[in-house]
């Protein structure tokens, strides 16, 4: 008889329609290959040379302010610039190309160069969920902006290029490839059922538990049944919410403690700060209404057997089809199994 | 005025329909994120713990033939399995999985462990091409196999967990997401227009001549106009086949003259064996006629800078949208201008 847990097999990604590739069996095999370095973990409060530290000079000559809790500034390198002049190529419906507008900033989460989410106080991710909120409320508020893309590329393995720890807004003209599935997929849902798509998800999941990492009054942390890597997760809001903006106080506070603990989790399971890309997808801007849009954050973290030895999308996966080697449910389990205390923080 | 060169931009990938983003400007950026240890390049012919090495056992306990050419087996650690029992689950729409069927193969390119494909000579290339041809036959004679993907991943930074010069073919029982894209493209265009898309696209490639990177009487190898990684190219055939059994003995040779010239080029670029991931992209098997295939293969090779500096595909390219900091016609510039001959068969 299939088996979930045993036989390859495909599963559907709700928010995209893509269906992902499991192979539960393949965890046996012997790794010959390319074995990471770790960065050091011992960073210090303040590093002289770091251009986001407080009072520090920029590539571009500025020189950062004393900040106290987290600070923002536009990008001295964006990939997206906001004087691009309007126009568009076509050459027989074979070249073509639309020119993007776009602002890209740059977010310190503190002052203090070692501290990471995780290590962090509720507190002080609540700072930083505050500054989430006030970009995204300014970026919004210009009529050229479709869509803000809050994320974060922690640790070197994930092209991270500066060890403070920040994060960054991506706010583009047009919208981005994955928010057309996610929004196509939600709205597909929403109009047939009249229900947010993950709304009827997370029930479902509250109810079967096997995929749930952390839950608390206001937000559900799992292991998305079509997770891709690894140690994918994704936090839900409980609430059907379009954005950011409409946090309640209480949501906020909510939100900063299941992040803490999720990402304390992370550093749990091999003792190192955990790597991943992370970041909020949430309903476009200056668009029409998106009754059926539900606010998610996903995390992608690329480590798979040790804190050395990564899942590699790569061959397959990148010319046919991305491919697990763990069950989401068995990923879920070892998370759940893991302190929400930081390894660090932990009172012996 | 809009300048594709200058300023940042998206542009439509004619084959999966997806839409990526181009900042031509970004190049500038400094760079103090991760460095890559580079493997070591002066592997002996033979290594006795290897696993492809002609007459040493594999993890199953088997001994590899003393093989002259090219050899083949079934992976010792198959991401999919030909014994898996059919069935499905459907939870309320909500948790959908499908069982997966199909074989996995490893492809030993010569018996020599240091000899990667543009060190073989275009005979020996040959030997690897009909070894590619009898595969897809032998897997295609299986009904219940719907599509063949022949590739492989080159270098410890693509995956690669085993030095000697491989490759691999996974066959399975459903269409894999990105030949699900790219049949749907290409047969709107066949359908609307009678012409098959890639015939139409290499036409016009070979007018502008920009983005040339290589022809030769039988193929084109260009930067396609929508290259996401940095060296990203793709070689096409000028004739419209379906798959690469199609090929007569003229085009197996010119395939391989093209593939060691391509090959040699991509290891001049930085004077190292250049890591990618490449396949083949050809029509479903066993399945409805597919006038509108047109054969090809793509490279996706990881680096950006230098030998030791890659483009990382993490937070905005995973959760928002692929994004290149070069253009296309910058690479195929590059590339163009790079000798034919590998560094290490040059006689001085
Ligand atoms: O099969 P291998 O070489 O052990 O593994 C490599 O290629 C596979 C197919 O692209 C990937 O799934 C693996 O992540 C990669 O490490
Ligand atoms: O902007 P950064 O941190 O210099 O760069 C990093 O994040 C970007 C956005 O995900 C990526 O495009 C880069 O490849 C990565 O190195």
């Amino acid at each position: 008889m299939f088996d979930l847990h045993e036989h390859p097999h495909t599963r559907l990604n709700l928010l995209t329609g893509d269906w992902i590739l499991v192979s539960p069996h393949r965890t046996k095999r012997p790794w010959q290959g390319k074995v990471e370095t770790l960065p050091p973990d011992n960073r210090p409060s303040y590093d002289p040379k770091c251009y986001l530290c407080p009072g520090n000079e920029r590539a571009d000559g500025s020189i950062n302010p004393v900040y106290k809790d987290s600070f923002v500034f536009t990008n001295d390198f964006s990939a997206l610039l906001y004087d691009t002049p309007h126009g568009e190529i076509n050459i027989d419906d074979l070249l073509k190309a639309q020119s993007e507008k776009g602002i890209c900033r740059v977010i310190s989460f503190s002052p203090d160069h070692s501290l990471t989410l995780p290590l962090l106080s509720v507190e002080g991710i609540e700072k930083v969920i505050e500054l989430w909120q006030k970009e995204f409320k300014d970026l919004s508020s210009d009529p050229s902006i479709r869509y803000i893309q809050i994320f974060e590329n922690k640790g070197e393995i994930m092209g991270c290029s500066n060890p403070h720890p920040h994060g960054q807004i991506w706010a583009s003209s047009s919208l981005p490839l994955e928010l057309v599935k996610e929004t196509r997929e939600q709205k597909k849902y929403w109009e047939e059922k009249g229900r947010s798509l993950l709304s009827d998800y997370i029930q479902l999941e509250l109810k079967q538990k096997e995929r749930l990492v952390l839950e608390n009054e206001h937000f559900v942390a799992l292991v998305p049944f079509w997770a891709v890597w690894p140690y994918e997760t994704m936090i839900v809001s409980k609430r059907h919410l379009q954005n950011i903006l409409q946090f309640t106080d209480e949501e906020k506070t909510a939100f900063a403690d299941i992040l803490k603990k999720l990402t304390a989790k992370y550093d749990n399971l091999f003792e190192i700060s955990f790597p991943y890309s992370a970041g909020m997808h949430q309903a476009p801007v200056n668009d029409e209404e998106h009754p059926e849009w539900h606010w998610h954050m996903h995390f992608y973290p690329p480590l798979l057997r040790s804190a050395t030895v990564k899942k590699f999308m790569v061959g397959y996966e990148m010319l046919a089809n991305p491919q697990r080697d763990v069950t989401a449910e068995w990923a879920a389990e070892r998370l759940r199994s893991l302190s929400e205390v930081h390894y660090k923080e932990k009172v012996s």
